[in-house]
């Protein structure tokens, strides 16, 4: 997608430029409109070099942005079996086990510092932007469409999300 | 680094729209001449966005491979203390010894996809490019210059690379 978008644009410059090309020079005595005429082209010219700039300034950091949302949800799912290795222990606790734990802790917080902290709240009202139900029960002491369990974390938030947590709902009165 | 880099170049692109701002406008009994004048700055002002379409591309580019090697590189701690782990279980073997295993094999995976291969080769000539020198020994099976353990990997190649493996290297001849 972002580079189709990268080649539409580069397409888009060419286009500039080229409808900036020259014609055929005019004759003398028509140099007025002539110069009108070239010092218009001119003026096209440097506020599309100012546009250009803008443009891939705004450009730049959308591509840092996709880049360091690739690379990191690239991890998540090291960082799902570090949880499940956990879970798997139980009530187990050695040196790896506590090991495991810290690495984990660890993970977290360099999504946090990256700009994806996790997203395990319970009780709050369903929300589509930052969950996706994989279950609906019955619950009595929540009000319906509230998130009563994630089943599996979600990372960042807002338009910088790596993915929504995994959530069971209450069920919405009929 | 970076942002310096960016905001020297934006000062750059300012200065070439503000070389070809307008000057005060020619009477028309030199308009030959300014015809010339117009139109050379019209066509430097073309040429300007060619060249700032072509350094943007080299720029996103460069942007795209900083980005993912400060992020690759932010999750290497997580990845050493997995390798610590494995190595403080010693013998252990249970299921979380399995998994930290297995999740450690994964992470070297992704490494590996987002293009920094893990290097832990001995036996091979010291590289500066590609080895930290933290332990000299005498070592008689093994000519001078080599190296003969490496205490940490290094990840990643030629210019992409996120640290260089930290090795111990056998006694150079005096």
């Amino acid at each position: 997608m972002v580079s189709s978008t990268e080649h539409s644009q580069t397409d888009e410059d060419r286009a500039a430029v080229e409808n900036a090309a020259p014609e055929a020079v005019a004759t003398p005595n028509d140099s007025d409109a002539e110069l009108a005429r070239i010092e218009d082209r001119w003026r096209r010219a440097v506020a599309d070099l100012d546009n250009l700039r803008k443009r891939y300034a705004r450009e730049l950091d959308r591509e840092r942005t996709t880049e360091r949302s690739r690379v990191a949800g690239a991890w998540l799912p090291v960082v799902d079996n570090l949880e499940r290795a956990i879970a798997h222990a139980g009530d187990q606790s050695d040196a790896v086990v506590e090991g495991v734990r810290s690495i984990l802790g660890q993970a977290l917080q360099v999504l946090d510092q990256l700009g994806y902290p996790r997203d395990v709240e319970s009780g709050v009202p369903f929300d589509p932007q930052r969950h996706e139900v994989v279950g609906v029960v019955e619950h009595g002491d929540s009000p319906p469409g509230t998130v009563v369990e994630v089943l599996r974390p979600g990372y960042g938030q807002g338009s910088n999300q790596l993915r929504p947590a995994s959530v069971v709902v209450s069920r919405r009165e009929e």
